[in-house]
């Protein structure tokens, strides 16, 4: 099938945190070799720690960390474009009122009292960066992550208890069961809207897998507009579980609890990295064919014992996909 | 003398804070119309309150509040010039932490902290608004304005007391005598050295006389490149004394303290606003007079009642100056 050839894809990513930036420094490169010809990020708006907790409570805004990082890694490639994105991801250091806060934070937050416009403000930071691609948050009011969490009961093991906020959940010491939203129906940007129904392929993941990969899943809108697109959508999983979040998890298991959030939601591919996968590789193909989907094992991780991807070997992996 | 028009200007202006961004927002009109092609704004840098202050004391770098609003002046003037010019000059409301933040202060000393160079951090954000000029500091290193002020000691009026810190000396209840700088001979930057001695004209004020205008003179290097630049130097006088810098000073007090504070100083140009000289015209004249230079009276003031110059006025008075 060499359909790809023909003409440029249309790629829409969702996640956050460092995942997403590593999924979206992939894309960029195919948007650099013209394999990609629009690229919007989708990115979650659930945080409540850290500088984004702070401004989120100081200003009543979305948190814009998530957010920050995905512009800069979407930065263009001249000094202009990665100097910015280092201005971006810049922390504050010292021990006074400004510790912790990324600079970017601080731009995006200031851009959006002065503009009063969520997109607008973030399209302006990714014209400053000539980023190769837009990025848009999965809804327009903050909102927590709330999760059912099991074993932090003594003596009641499948006791479910009710954690919220990002932070708490992806800290918590029992294990999660499922997550929600508060509101449980926050208005999503109507161009992330567009940008699934327009996507020739939606990439979900990789990410911390409650709090910044399955959130997107529960917006009601976002979750319509991805059972409704056209485009083919990749899961693309976490190398290593994730301790708070997903401690004991196989890949199997990831998918798995992906799929119950969304139950109706067609996958087309499920990526994992083939060094990582390890004795989950028959429950893995297993799950991946019950669900429908094809299963790529590639070489995508840095390989040097920390779970994270390399983006290089991530772009040949999702080019490959794409080409069929 | 039609010199003015076989070339265009090098420029300098001199002063900080709402002064120096009226001289700045003439100067680029100036810009635009091709009468100047060099302008570099000279600012400074001894600010201890607001915004400026808390970073000061919080990072130990200079104050960046004066350094953003005269970079805000130069902004372009498309919409992408006059929008991020509105983002550095945006502060931050609520009660919080960020409260009376300027954005454009924090971003300079982000840069700063970031590329450890003073006048390339300022070169980013000028490039960043488009700016019509280039904004230095006045000198490398955070400094502190001493005043001695009369009028402080009960039942002795002439004795001097030091008063420390521009905050302080710009809302002291005695006189003025004297400014001095701490430490007395800080580092100029280099390119503000250049800017002088190729400057055709260089413009001191208008501005908080003793806190904004006179401090560039008391620092020794830009002091010595003013004594010897070929340029033809403009003093601006305000437009009415200013409490608590100069209370019951007339236009030729404000001239008598500036020169006292650089005697050598070869004045081409006083331009004081004609509807504000009132009763101390020929004062000021005798003054002018007696430095050698040329008085021009004009009209440049806003002229609904407050003492603030009118760019545009202000603009066209420039370029009558600099037509000889």
């Amino acid at each position: 099938m060499e359909e790809w050839h023909d003409r440029a894809q249309a790629v829409a990513a969702f996640g956050g945190g460092h995942g997403l930036h590593a999924s979206l420094s992939a894309l960029r490169v195919l948007v650099d070799d013209l394999t990609v010809d629009e690229l919007t990020a989708i990115v979650t708006v659930a945080d409540n720690g850290g500088s984004s907790g702070r401004l989120r409570r100081e200003f009543d805004v979305l948190p814009p960390g998530d957010l920050r990082m995905a512009l800069a890694a979407l930065c263009g490639s001249d000094d202009w474009g990665t100097t910015w994105a280092e201005v971006l991801q810049h922390r504050f250091a010292g021990d006074g009122e400004m510790q912790g806060h990324n600079l970017g934070n601080l731009l995006i937050v200031g851009l959006w009292e002065l503009l009063g416009d969520h997109v607008k403000a973030l399209d302006y930071v990714g014209r400053l960066l000539g980023a190769k691609g837009r990025v848009l948050p999965m809804a327009l009011t903050p909102m927590d992550i709330t999760a059912q969490v099991r074993g932090l009961v003594p003596d009641h093991p499948d006791a479910l208890v009710a954690v919220r906020g990002q932070v708490e959940v992806a800290t918590t010491e029992g294990v999660i069961d499922s997550i929600a939203l508060v509101p449980e129906d926050p208005p999503a940007a109507p161009a992330a809207l567009d940008a699934i129904a327009g996507a020739d392929w939606v990439f979900i993941g990789p990410g911390s897998w409650f709090t910044s990969v399955i959130p997107h899943l529960m917006v009601p809108a976002l979750r319509g507009a991805l059972l409704e697109t056209p485009a083919r959508i990749v899961v693309v999983l976490n190398l290593a579980e994730q301790a708070g979040e997903t401690p004991g998890f196989g890949p199997a298991d990831h998918l798995a609890v992906l799929l119950e959030h969304a139950p109706s939601l067609k996958v087309d591919t499920v990526l994992a990295d083939a060094s990582s996968v390890g004795d989950g590789l028959a429950e893995l193909r297993e799950a991946v064919e019950a669900c429908g989907a094809r299963l790529v094992l590639d070489d995508v991780s840095v390989g040097d014992g920390t779970p994270r991807h390399d983006p290089v070997k991530l772009a040949r992996a999702y080019a490959a996909i794409m080409a069929g």
